[in-house]
């Protein structure tokens, strides 16, 4: 047996409320939900008599039900919907044998299997959203509160113009805001349906089929689609996608917080959520990023998984329709997971400001040659002053000194600029640019979608 | 050099003006069309002169630039703009030295980079959607003329009870028109202006950056995003995503393709589109089903790509970036190839209604023992029926009998239901099911898409 | 709480011995399973008192501790390790306080966690192999049987020149033997001791640090590598592709089987491991493909999670690492159930040769055209024939006639050959080519292997 | 037309030697060389006269055919081989009509495709690895130079117990070592030859058929294997996977030395191969690690559609085959282009060993808290002593001051060490383990395997 929902590291890399509604037992009761709404489906068209209902509903409950015993079936038969719809077949006759006659009537396996998955997700979508809306209120907090906390920007690991910490964060709300709607907009759109039958003509339930059809999908609340989609996984697919694209942006916040809080960087720093070392006392390790950076490494070849399975068969597949089974879960736990140490991981941040300041200082001014090189532009041509900054800085890096003084030595540079001028075009509080209008505007793009 | 815009096979495996919109040539192009339009809107806003735009714009033909040494040169310098800006400017001054000092001013590499891949995209993208509408165009009149088909449905590759390939072509349709609105809004999401400079906070354009960018933006026709996205690859591993579940479709339409014109099977053949084989002369080689077929297993992991590069370092990644300049362009050039390839197999299409017609008799009744399973389990109940049908079905089918004939002996059976009812039951044409509401369904979302 | 070691459908997707071996439960072991024989090392070397072994071997039992917990307290720490040897040394504490002084002593949770998974990888791969073995020794009885089985070659899946069921069954057992060395090739690479301490200098067991770690191999019969791996995991991910690369062969096997099984093909049917349909009486679903086909749909992708993990920071990666803890067994356990499922597949598999033969005839000898194309390539070229041939090739097929009749018709054709030569040269057993001794040369090699 | 052998980009993902041997030009020759080989070998065992080799090597030479007009018609006929041949028919025709009846005799067009893209592989192999054994070298001097340069450890991004360059070093060639040797064999095990005409089975050369291709094998100094493998890609499948994992360890160097070029860190920086930056005159950017970083990111999906392809269909598959033909080729190029990175970055690598020593000093002897705490461990019991480690660590970071100070004052750990044994026991050098035994053992197995 399994130590949770998802094993022994289900709770580590999922969210608990997620690992819970894709539980086997939750799937199994998905299953039954479907078997019951179809009784009651069947019975409001008249197809089967309303008596019928009662004695389906009672037994549909995946409590009743061995777990273990499905498991072994399941791998007989090919899927868990044969074995259960036998055994409650013969639970509901135990009561009502004319009731039996109508469990499962009209569906296939995969009607059950699909709308029962739609179900999982539907479940799981609420806890899922609800992590992502919690780590972007908590980047939305930073970007407010640090809008004017000047920090080193760094492209390619190297340290670039300054930039602050509060548009750092508005950075991740922005990007966490468009998967949040892009997650949400792709699960609405996966809740339609599963109902064809053998073949996908719902052959056997004769001209109430549609009606029948209708009549589920109101029940379940979920969208009755143009036709069944048994050989068509697009809307599945798509979901995967979405939170694949959910995924890496979580990891993208996860990567940048743990380089953050690097030994020698030390600007940000996990707080209580931070694991301890088996062996080394002093270490708070960034527990939470690595959950978000291992599902960012496990999302996009369960994607491809999704993807590589779509070429299904004819009215049903052989192979790429199993392969979704398992798979689409794990995307969905892992998603979870990732969102909930995010946020977590964002809630529990310690700033620490002045190492920001500090370490914007370590390039004594390297970082802003830029706003040098572009005021000395005005007067010398860009590339002049492109090329005559870049030996500045060559120089004031081989001898450890402010770039400031080295350019106060150049006369063609002091010709144009006073040393207090440089001074002050070197001071990174002068060169954040437009940081705080970026900042502006992605909260409000913020606050109009909340 | 290679052979075409994509080598030996990019006209195999791509679609002819999506290949040329992505060729390597178009991408300068595109780069120095972003250049040009900064000088207008750096002269629009008065950061540079007026003046300075004709010297730039009349430069920046892709034609007077050697792809060679840019290649060569990018190897050093670690992307093509830092060489292009450099022979531009080169080429700028020798007519006019005060505009050589605007160009390239105020972006950073990744601003061109990006913002010309986005304008790439946005070419290749009316071409792909084309071939998606054509594929979708072909799979309606196929819906339409053959909603009176009868063939066998098949699952798990065994016939199941029957279809129209009316429906089939149906839910051809309907896969395409999801996945054809999916492509077009992603494509349309990631049509946003990248412009942010060295850190994304455009300092060296001083207060007037967002008029400038704004700028930028109204000329190229992009979307101004709230803030630069140089670390948050969202919009373009959500087109990827667009893509790759479209490229799923299409392979699943080329499966089925594939699989009905199988010597034995036989139902529709591909037509003049076809290929010869170098040594069997009798062969028609799907060659279009092999291109789609290739591309949706090439695509899943191009897409995994994609996504594995968003955690992108801070304010410019390193690796997960430069990942995307090549992946994503064969994606778009890949699917396109699909689009085409499935286009052109539709359209080709033969179909043998009288093959379909003797293979659904091939099981002699045993496809539609569900209809008689059914029939039967009003009286009988459905288990018992289930039971009854399924013996005689073994029966059938190991004396190699029809199952009408073996049913018609047995009393249960007959005590039910007279031989002509059995004969009507099994008929293929008796159990089509919904399958005629199921294609109007379909055709009027097209129509109302459309 | 999961159905069986690996959820409902573990016993589907998996086999069930790798299953077992695979549990939490059996993770949990093995974990202690290290500490024991660290403590037993420990004491060999000195390093311990040997009083200290017992008291921990003694409750290094996995059915001590409460798995339940253990994953809500990983869900914390970031690992299993931390919680297990915080209970395993409160254990040891009540029966010897002494000993618990050595629980764990120079060991990181890194070293416990990959050692750990070195023994679950080994646990497994024996009946995984076993299964892949069985499927060779499958495959090798068809190939002896059926060598003079004449059936339909076929490229594109259309009929191509004849060939043997015997040459299809020795192609499937070439690629298993192939697979089979590689995968235990892999295995063994992998079996391999992880003990480095916190940084991987074992700094913290002083000089004797080799000494233990030699001894720890030792007594696991692990190899002692020449230095510790924690942030390089080629072997295991050479182990993912390995396996990955197997079950492209086993899903290949399953697709020639399923294709096979078609109702038109109807060449090899599964026998009884096949599964019933919930909804059709007739239908024998081909549930092993299935299962080796979902495995060769799902693996690809986990293998790329393997290997896009790979760049792990430092001296201990932050997300790559933790990716590989349930993607690497999920990967075992897949291909386990691939491997069983097609030696099942291949062990219960009925043949009909006279259904292969009747095929063969179904293209009126355009299969065997290739035949007539070379004969008559002798006199009139090989180009000239080829398109004499193409040409009658088209006529017979529309006209729907024997190939020769067509033939025969031809003066240039009679010219060479007499109807009775063509008849001849048209026989499927007539144009076998070498397809025997390349049987005999495949059971060759895998009798000397053996 | 593209700018040079693989586009814009080649160069810079691709090392050039490798990029060159991969190009269409020198696939056509690939070619065009099986097809002069085929001649010879039909001509020594007597299928066709000696008089028709020169004729057809003559023309078989890539240079005289038009490879965009081949690219067109590849598309029309599904593969580049059969306008190939049909054009070098003409070719040798016009020459000699007798000799272009042998043409292509007994071949069909996979196997003229998988010889030559065998063939290409061989010639890539060499450049190839020679860029891992530039790169093993260089990681080896490094280890030599730095056995005794003390660094911080780093684990999770945090700073660990100290090591030194030299073990990183070692690490680096360790791994380096083995995936050279993994894909030297990959490569090896790949140089098979494919022949086997239509199905498999040469039935068009008759009784010679082995002679001809045991001849063809060994002009082409190719392994000839038990039988065709036009439908079995575990060989292929396997070379793309070494190569993968090739690049996970090259991209494990990229990362580690990316991480030390931080600004922050400043431990190791690029040398001469940085490249500069559009915007910023000071920077140097990491371009070698960003090339080596991004075919981390891309060649995993790349592995993913090599494997996704396996399951071909029957004698000849339907697009999985089709995949390869670009995949392959592109894996090896970025590889290729990873190593020589690698390489460049090591070669060039410029070490900070005192900015090392200050960079371990920043944690005031918390990285060497472990030694504290076993060495108090012996006293205390290993849990009282982590423990109390823990607190002062804490306090010591809380108030910034050295742990050996705040140790000082604690009563219990000075009624066991004194404060200069304190004092020993943090610094780094004393607690540096076996790091050198270990190197030593790297660089031993390294010499053995040179």
């Amino acid at each position: 047996m399994m130590a949770g929902p998802h094993g022994l590291y289900g709770h580590l890399f999922g969210e608990r409320e997620v690992a819970d509604r894709l539980s086997d037992r939750a799937r199994v009761q998905a299953m039954l939900d479907v078997e019951a709404e179809l009784a009651e489906a069947l019975a409001r068209v008249g197809v089967a008599p309303a008596s019928s209902v009662e004695p389906i509903r009672q037994v549909a409950r995946a409590e009743l039900y061995d777990l273990a015993a499905l498991a072994t079936e399941a791998a007989r038969a090919g899927n868990a919907v044969i074995p259960l719809v036998a055994d409650l077949t013969r639970r509901v006759a135990t009561s009502d044998a004319e009731a039996a006659r109508y469990v499962h009537w009209g569906a296939t396996s995969q009607d059950i299997i699909d709308t029962a998955l739609v179900l999982q997700m539907r479940a799981a979508s609420a806890p899922l959203l609800r992590q992502l809306d919690r780590a972007a209120r908590a980047a939305a907090a930073h970007a407010h509160r640090h809008r004017n906390t000047p920090m080193p920007g760094r492209t390619w690991l190297q340290h670039a113009t300054p930039t602050t910490f509060g548009l750092k964060a508005a950075g991740w709300l922005d990007g966490l805001e468009r998967v949040r709607r892009a997650v949400s907009s792709a699960f609405s759109s996966s809740f339609v349906l599963q109902f064809g039958g053998a073949s996908g003509t719902l052959a056997s339930l004769g001209p109430a089929a549609i009606d029948v059809a209708s009549a589920l999908a109101e029940r379940l609340d979920l969208e009755l689609p143009p036709a069944p989609w048994h050989g068509h996984r697009d809307r599945l697919a798509q979901l995967a996608c979405a939170l694949g694209v959910a995924t890496g942006t979580l990891g993208k916040i996860a990567r940048d917080l743990a380089l953050l809080a690097q030994t020698e960087v030390a600007e940000a720093r996990p707080g209580e959520t931070a694991g301890g070392s088996s062996t080394m006392p002093h270490k708070r390790n960034p527990v939470s990023c690595a959950v978000a950076l291992a599902a960012a490494v496990r999302v996009p070849g369960l994607v491809a998984s999704m993807l590589a399975g779509m070429p299904q068969e004819h009215e049903r597949g052989l192979g790429g329709w199993h392969a979704e089974w398992d798979v689409l879960p794990e995307i969905v736990l892992l998603t979870s997971g990732a969102a909930r140490s995010v946020a977590d991981a964002l809630d529990d941040l310690v700033i620490d400001a002045a190492r920001m300041r500090r370490n914007l200082e370590m390039t004594r001014g390297l970082a802003q040659s830029e706003a040098v090189a572009m005021t000395l532009g005005r007067d010398l041509g860009k590339h002049e002053a492109h090329a005559l900054v870049e030996a500045a800085s060559r120089r004031a890096a081989a001898e450890e000194r402010p770039l400031a003084e080295v350019l106060a030595e150049d006369a063609s540079v002091t010709r144009v600029m006073t040393p207090n001028a440089i001074e002050h075009c070197l001071s990174p509080e002068a060169y954040l640019g437009v940081a705080d209008a970026f900042i502006d505007r992605i909260l409000a793009t913020w606050k109009r979608k909340d």
